[in-house]
């Protein structure tokens, strides 16, 4: 069976970084944007859309109860957010029986439970948070501290809310892991090759 | 400054021999017992009623209020176990400035936080903890399955309620801690060469 690693991560926690750099240096393969892209594919929606659907506007904030009185069988805007949902967990699947993978974010870890995957949580404290996102992109550059600290804790709140949506359990506990790392004051490729080496043996 | 690795963990998740075996592989010194030892030489009272007082009878479970209705200054029950707490944080202080060490329980993380050492979390799923539990020792031959469960659920509440009053911190809550190890389905001395190469970069 090959081997999967599912990273979860709070945001500006360097979650994606690590996942990329340990999926370099395994040599397996990497799945972020490309699940996005290929949904895309599959279902002529653009990369965009399909983006805020997945992260941004999980189905339950629509109001279903107008949905309810108004159409009588379903509401189209969830019937669609589900039909992704679906379709990722489809390419999810898929991707996992190729080869070796690491899978970041998208309830990779319960999606694919059955295929045992290793499943690590990256996190780190707000402070750190913050730090990294000042130095990944120029996106947050002209927001306060106060501005991005609740932007990451909007942002988390989404992933958390998604999570407990298709999943049913509490995001970021740690019993849905093999591993939380916390990567405040770490320098992430430093910590890659220990990580890496867990692999050797399981 | 000295390496410091401090290791929580919950009853039967094998965090114990996690930690020696850690401390072996990287040659650092290794404490658990012999804090006991030490603290039983200094003050002169029995290992055992230290243990009792460490870990299965802290301070706060005595009964303050009739203290202070018989005492007129303190209780002297809560004077002894504090005192004992403090000589521990002095033994625990003391150890960690002579060398790298590991060091199992007893608040560690939080009395050496100056220090800044790297705190592991050691957890596993009940049935997990129930098996190592079963292959551990004969203490717990004669008990079913669901008077193992309370036992464990019993003694992981004592060493929450213990650390929440020392600490002020929730007990086994991943953001006080570097790296949380989900011990279920795992053989332990397989995982201890990966996580002993993270010492090499940090």
């Amino acid at each position: 069976m090959n081997r999967i690693i599912t990273i979860g991560r709070e945001f500006g926690s360097g979650g994606r970084e690590f996942g990329r750099r340990l999926s370099e240096k395994l040599e397996f393969a990497y799945y972020d944007q490309e699940i996005i892209h290929e949904i895309s594919k599959r279902t002529s929606l653009s990369e965009q859309y399909i983006q805020a659907i997945v992260e941004h506007q999980p189905s339950f904030s629509f109001p279903i109860h107008i949905g309810r009185s108004f159409y009588p069988s379903v509401n189209p805007a969830f019937e669609q957010t589900m039909t992704i949902y679906q379709q990722q967990a489809r390419i999810i699947t898929e991707m996992a029986a190729k080869s070796d993978c690491v899978i970041v974010g998208r309830c990779a870890d319960y999606i694919l439970k059955e295929y045992k995957p290793f499943r690590i949580f990256v996190y780190a404290d707000m402070e750190s948070k913050i730090k990294r996102c000042r130095e990944k992109g120029p996106e947050e550059e002209n927001l306060s501290d106060k501005a991005l600290r609740q932007k990451i804790s909007a942002i988390d709140k989404k992933r958390a809310k998604y999570y407990a949506f298709y999943t049913g359990h509490a995001w970021g506990d740690k019993l849905n892991f093999d591993l939380c790392i916390n990567t405040t004051q770490t320098v992430i490729k430093e910590i890659v090759p220990a990580i890496a080496k867990l692999f050797e043996s399981i």
